[in-house]
Formats: structure tokens, C-alpha cells, sequence
């Protein structure tokens, strides 16, 4: 049995947790493939296998025959079992994908799919804390974790068969009913649960919102200074993004109105504009709504920190104003309870209602289920009220322990803008000083600072840092801004 | 204070559990958007509303605040306070949204949005418990419920700060090692946990790879009788989906490589074909290989079910032979667990790494946490595999049931393609039969049998039904077919 002793050479032991059968194919199966057992060479009997493995000649038949079932050894009757000779020999030649070595191959992208290749987020592992002053981070310490495990771990324990299936892609509906009810309250907004859709992320609302209403090279408003997520999002369907610039009253609806009134949807931060933070004035939420009823554009209000408004209730969106039915209004969880509950909502139009419910369940199916349930839950007993009425609080102290201390030690180095809500600050450097620069050095020292020129979005913004308070307490907050002064 | 008065018709009483602040500003803001109160009209003073409402003077002058500050009202020093005459009359004029009757706008969607607007999938609440013989849905009663919910419940109790952050866009580290390793286990894919990528779904991973790899008019191969899903998903980035035939090797590699080797794309359900059945063959899998190879082609192996074939181990993936990093395989937890986990995963190759963990980023920023964990303790401890196991030998019962009771009592009616893994089967209807028709005719008799027709690519397949068994019992099986038989 020449082919037996060759094939012995070659064979490794058996692993422990590993069946005589899978190791019989998987043995056999690399040989071939790693071009040690050629096409048309005879494999030894079933019964020689068995004898010289010292293992159960069953077990080797089952091997075979799963290698015969795939097409890599065939078997003449009589004459025994050989590899297939249909084997291209590059195949047989190529190494297993484990032992390939050398370069990777580089496939191609697409022209859009370049665009989502280049996301504007971090990632990456998450770090263990956040370092100060890392924006867009909500305070963990004070959320109430105690009576959000016990609805989750109550839910948890209930999880029964008929929750098991596919759910309605539109959202679970008790929290839409909720999320319609405190909109109702706490926004003026009035909406039907219907309108009310669950995402997975702002994130994925916009690009929902993007994909079913942009057209390549249609003309897309959005502020400047902006949301990179937002532009990108944008370009990822080929939109032409108009940079709009942005003044003490946010967007600057006449000069979009003289550039682009063609422009087929507005994305606006109306409550706080993202990064630098004032709110849309009255005139010109009206200036919008009527640009887009005259032009049967869209508007896609983004409001994702606004309902931690310090002085006075936060400005109702635009959306309350709808009467004719042009405005998406977004918000996330992730900014007012934590991010890693991946929940956000969209209210979208009459006419988006289906559109959007297609379109998550084409590119998604539907939003996990247990964590809307466990949510639900806390806004119904009444946690998610009294959480922002409390976070608005000790935000408002921690924005004002951030402003008096940038005062207090780096007057003339740091002009911070006045902080009206939400959780990060915007400030301005002095001439002469680049922002990223700055933001590399403070990243030395272990305080994070995002350069205002990473919301350019078509000019260069002033120099600039946006600076998270939110997750710090005043203790750290000084101490931050202690380390600043002496980087700068 | 004749203003006084006509106002005072207007205003509704104050709802219990809303401020005298919140209560002054949104009746009077009512008031205008609903044009009771007109442009250029003179409010009451506050001392005047608070001694006629009977209310303090001071929440009234809060109320006032937040309407001057969103410039609804305006304030002339030494002549009091009147409404905006910027307001233009039409908004003044409109009804508040809320009361809006007619016709809802029609917005316009952009033409790929369209195509989104189209889901194969239905979509609106879950059913509490799903019809003999509705295809997809795995078997909840065997799922060790007690199990999970015990992880799952240890860990809902054991959500920390740190875990509330934002994390890896490319999914929870933990599970993506676990899935590697079962992977090289139990399909003989060799990759690395870098290369698993977690999504909600394998939709959004389809979705995903639609966008990153296909420009408008790109060719892509898919099956044709094939899964709709990933029609509509091609057709959403403007792909031309080339149809290529199925025979009893699965898709015709030879037909897709005379038609269109221009192709940039091959969608295959190599392990299953959905929905006829076969397996892709040994020697089209190598041809589609060399093709991918040749042409810088990328290949999407779509595993959905094939860890369930009944005899043998399965036919390892195309993945699994890929020396040069053309496939990228997806395999989902819906189908092998529950579809409320809403976990699902795409081994990419080295080069679509990045790109495709950006992408994800941008369009969903990552998929819940929570529900990754628990899996991946669940696979930790031995109840993933132990799961697959016997549910295996349950379906392949099923599955006999299901060919007996068809054999016994539908005997040319119904031609029962072998069943050879999953939860379908897959049977044809006799010349004359209208399989739209008689799907109709047999859900009114409580019977859901999804027409072949559904699954047309191009070409009409012949008449034949798609059926589930798994999700129910031998006795559910032997009725349903019994009603079955009656109806045809």
C-alpha cells in the first residue's frame, strides 16, 4: 500500500474534542487541498485506514462518504477511491487560507461605498471612562441604574416564546405610544404613535432619511460648522451638500434660500446647533417651513440634546409647527439616558410613515426588542421625566463650574461661548492658535479636545475646541481645565 | 382691557399636571398659531392675566419669557406687549397640526427610495404564534429558554458605566472570538475574530455589502428562483441583478459566466438554496472561485440555515476554500436561535475590513451591546453548540413528518422536494395550479403556504409552494397537511 504509508506521512493526530469522522474528512480535505494529495491519486481502503489509524472502520466510511458527497474523492467501483481528477491544480496548489501569506488582496469599493469606507467616528474598542472634556458624553454616575436593572432583569427573566419571532419593524409599539405622549408634553409636538419610528441610531434615521429622499447630485442644506455624520451620511448617496453658514441665530436660511432654494431637504440642529450651539431663531423656522412647502422639500430637525435646556422649557421644534407636513423630527437616547441602549426615534411625515417602516425593515429588519421593552417600562413608571429634570440640573452646574473656571484660568486664552444646554461647550482660541494643533498637544496631557475645524463641513471654521462637561464633576472639570492652562 | 377679555374666550383651563408657566405659553401660543390671536394684537399685562386666571403673577411673566424669547410675542417698553407682526398671517392661519383634516401631502421620494419603499418583507405587528406552514421561523418551544434567561438576567442586573458608552462599531470582542472559533469547528472557515463583524441583521449586512461593492448599473449574480431580499437590497444601490438559473447543483455558474463575467457581485446560498434546496456543487463552487479570482469579483455566501442538514456534516463553505480573499460569509442567529436576538455576523475578507466596520459606523454607529454578551456567554458555555445538536435531530424529524404526511395524503398534489436541512421544504404543484391562488385558497382555511412566484427573479419559476415545518409538531404537521389536502 504505497499511497497508504505516503498518506501517513502527512497526517496529523486527532484532536481530543474532535470526532474519528471530522478528523478523518478534515485530514484528507487539507491534504488535497494543500496540493499534498494530487488529482487521480488513489486513497488506501476504508478498512487499510482503519487498520493502520487503529480506529473504527464506520467512523472512516463516514469520512469518505462526506468527501465524496462534496465532490473531492470519487470512487470506481472495484477499482477503490482516488481524488477527484476534476480538481483544478491551481486549487490543489493553493495554500489553506490559514497559512496564506503576503499581501492581502485588494478588492474594489464602490464610488459611494469609498464615502461610508471614510466614516467620520472613532472606532474601535470603547475606552473603560471617558478622559476630559470628550464631548457627547452623558453622565453615567447619575442615571439611575438601580431601577433600570431592575425593569431589565425583570424583562430579561420573561423573555417567552411569542416574544421570540420577528417584531414589527417599525418599533415596539408601547414605546411609541410613550415616546408620542412625552413629545406631546415636553416638545408641544403633536404626532400619532404611527409616526413615531424606532431606530437603532439617529444615526440610522438619517441615513434612512437620506436614502429615501435624496437623489444623486440633489442639493441637501445643512449648517456650517455642522455634523460630519450628517455629511457623510449625504455624500454617501451622492447629494451635493450645501455648506450653509451659521450666526447667533443658527442657520442662515436666506443665504440658502439665494444658493440653493433647489435644494430638495434641510438638515438642521434647530435647538442646538451642532458644534457651536445657538437656536434657530422663530423667523427663520417659519423662513424654512415655507421654503419647503412652496418647494415641496423636506426638513429633517435634529434634535438631539435639546430637552436639557437650563433656563426656561427648550424652544419647540419646528415640528410643532408643521401644518403641512414636511418635517422629520429626530432624537436619540443615546444622549439623554446612555449610548450603549442603541435607541433613537424618528417622527416622520403621513406620507414617510411606510416608506421608513420598508425601508428598516429592507436594510435592517427591526430595532432588538428587549432593550425597547426595558425602556418603555421606565418611561411609563415615570424614571425618564424625572431623570432629565435632574440631568438638566447637574448639567446646568457642570456647565457653569466649566465657564467660571475657563474664566478663572484662562482668561484671554479661551473664549468660551455662553452654554445654554445639552453637553458640551464650544470655545474659541486666540489668533494664532490652531486648533488641531492645540487639540494634539492637549491629547499629551490627557485632555481630550475636539478642534472646532473637524465640523467644517465647506469652510474652515475659526479655531476653536469643543469641549464635553457633561460626564465630569466640577472636581475633574477643575482639574481639567487646570492641565489646560498650562498646555496652552 | 378689551384685549383682556376677547382673550380671556379663548383659553382652555390648566390641565393638573401642567405648569402655570408651561399652561400661560402654550394656550397663548395656541392661540396664535391658530389665528385667534392676530399679528400686531396687544396681549393683557401679566398683572392683569395672573388677577384674572386667579394665578401668580410671577409664572405668568415666565410664561410670557419663553413666548418674547421665541419670538412669538414682542415687548415695546411703556406700551406693552403685543403678538409678532413678523408672523406671517399663514402661519397665523393655520390650523395647529393636530387639527389638520384632508389629504395628507405626498412628499417625493428619490427614485432608489422608491425602491426602498418596496420591502418584500411584511411588515406591521408580529403575530402572537405563527400558522402551519409559514417558512422561516425556528422552533421556540425546544429553545432552552431557562438557560438564557438566566444569562441574560445575570447580566441585565449587571449593566455598569462602563458599558453604557458607545462601543466597537465592530461588535462585542468576546462573541466575534467565539464565532471564529466555532466557525473553524463547525464550517472549517478559518478567519480571524477581526474579520467577524457583527449586524442586527443579515439583511443589514446584505445591505451593507450591496453598498460598499456595487455601483449603479454594476451586474450582480443572484439565484433565480432566489431570496427577494437581496433582490430589492441590489436594486436599492441601482445594481442590474442578472438572474441566473438554479438547477440541481444550485446556480448555474457556467449560464452567469456566458451572460454576464462582467459581473462585480455573487450573491449564492451555497449550503441551501433559498428556496428550492440544492447545495453548489464541489466543482461551481471552484469555478466561481477562479471567476472571483480572475475578474477581482467579490463572492456573498449566504449561510442562513446550513448548520442544521440532517446527514452528515455540512458541506464546508465556499469560505472556506477562498485562498485569495474574495468571500465574505454571513450567517445569522435568527434563523439558529430566535429572531428577536436580532444578532446576525459577515466574516469579510482582510481588505473589506476597515470599509465595512466604518460603514457600519456611519449607518447604525454599532449594534446593542446587551444582547451580545448574553450570546456570547450563551456560546461560552456549551448551549450554543449543544442547541444546534438537537435541533438538528428535531427538524430532521419534522421534516420526515412532514414528507410522510405530504406522501400519505397529497400524493400527486404536492411533489415534496428532499428536504435536506433547515425549515422549509419545497414542493411543486401539479400542471394547472396557480400557486398565488392556491396560497389564497389555504390561508382561509388557516393554512400559510408561501407561493414559489414569490421568489422570481426574472423568470417565473414553475408552480410550487414554499412550506416551514420546524416551528411545529408532528401532530400540528399531520392536521395541517390533513387541511392541506382537503383544500386542494
Amino acid at each position: 500500500m504505497r499511497q497508504a504509508e505516503q498518506f501517513e506521512l502527512a497526517i496529523a493526530e486527532k484532536p481530543a474534542q474532535c470526532s474519528i469522522k471530522d478528523w478523518v474528512y478534515s485530514e484528507i480535505r487539507s491534504a488535497i487541498l494543500s496540493g499534498r494529495l494530487k488529482p487521480g491519486i488513489r486513497l488506501p481502503t476504508t478498512r487499510d485506514f482503519a487498520k493502520l489509524y487503529g480506529v473504527s472502520r464506520g467512523m472512516v466510511v463516514l469520512g469518505y462518504e462526506q468527501l465524496l458527497a462534496e465532490g473531492y474523492i470519487i470512487s470506481h467501483t472495484g477499482r477503490g477511491t482516488f481524488v477527484s481528477a476534476k480538481l483544478p491544480d491551481r486549487l490543489a496548489n493553493a495554500p489553506a487560507p490559514h497559512n496564506r501569506a503576503g499581501v492581502p488582496v485588494t478588492g474594489r469599493l464602490s464610488r459611494l461605498g469609498q464615502v461610508l469606507a471614510d466614516s467620520p467616528f472613532f472606532f474601535g474598542a470603547a475606552e473603560p471612562a471617558p478622559v476630559p472634556f470628550k464631548p457627547n458624553q452623558p453622565d453615567f454616575q447619575h442615571f439611575p441604574l438601580k431601577i433600570w436593572n431592575r425593569i431589565a432583569t425583570k424583562r430579561a427573566n420573561a423573555l417567552r416564546p411569542r416574544k421570540m419571532g420577528y417584531a414589527d419593524p417599525a418599533g415596539y409599539r408601547p414605546l411609541r405610544v410613550s415616546i408620542a405622549e412625552h413629545l406631546r408634553y415636553s416638545q408641544r409636538i403633536s404626532c400619532s404613535p404611527e409616526q413615531v419610528i424606532i431606530a437603532n441610531s439617529a444615526q440610522q434615521a438619517l441615513d434612512l432619511c437620506s436614502r429615501l429622499l435624496l437623489d444623486p447630485s440633489d442639493a441637501v442644506w445643512m449648517e456650517d460648522p455642522g455634523y460630519p455624520g450628517a455629511k457623510t451620511v449625504f455624500a454617501a448617496v451622492g447629494a451635493q451638500v450645501v455648506a450653509v453658514p451659521v450666526d447667533e441665530n443658527g442657520m442662515n436660511i436666506d443665504a440658502a434660500l439665494q444658493h440653493a432654494a433647489h435644494a430638495k431637504l434641510a438638515y438642521v440642529t434647530s435647538a442646538h446647533q451642532s458644534p457651536i450651539g445657538p437656536v434657530l431663531s422663530l423667523e427663520r423656522r417659519i423662513a424654512l417651513l415655507e421654503w419647503a412647502e412652496r418647494r415641496q422639500a423636506t426638513i429633517l430637525e435634529d434634535d438631539y440634546d435639546g430637552e436639557f435646556r437650563f433656563a426656561g422649557t427648550p424652544m419647540a421644534p419646528i415640528k410643532s409647527l408643521d401644518a403641512s407636513d414636511r418635517v422629520i423630527y429626530m432624537g436619540t437616547f443615546s444622549k439623554l439616558l446612555f449610548p450603549s441602549i442603541r435607541l433613537a426615534y424618528a417622527v416622520v411625515p403621513q406620507w414617510l410613515q411606510t416608506p421608513f417602516v420598508s425601508a428598516m425593515s429592507l436594510t435592517c429588519r427591526h430595532v432588538g426588542l428587549e432593550a425597547q421593552i426595558v425602556l418603555s417600562e421606565f418611561i411609563a413608571e415615570g424614571h425618564y421625566a424625572r431623570h432629565l429634570r435632574r440631568m438638566k440640573l447637574i448639567y446646568q452646574e457642570r456647565a457653569e463650574a466649566f465657564t467660571d473656571a475657563c474664566k478663572n484660568r484662562l482668561n484671554g486664552l479661551l473664549d468660551v461661548c455662553p452654554i445654554s444646554t445639552g453637553l458640551d461647550a464650544c470655545a474659541y482660541l486666540p489668533a494664532g492658535f490652531d486648533d488641531v494643533a492645540v487639540s494634539e498637544r492637549l491629547k499629551q496631557s490627557g485632555i481630550e479636545a475636539r478642534p472646532l475645524s473637524f465640523y467644517g463641513i465647506e469652510r474652515k471654521p475659526p479655531d476653536g475646541l469643543i469641549l464635553g462637561f457633561s460626564a465630569f464633576t466640577p472636581d475633574q472639570i477643575a482639574a481639567g481645565v487646570q492641565r489646560m492652562s498650562e498646555v496652552l
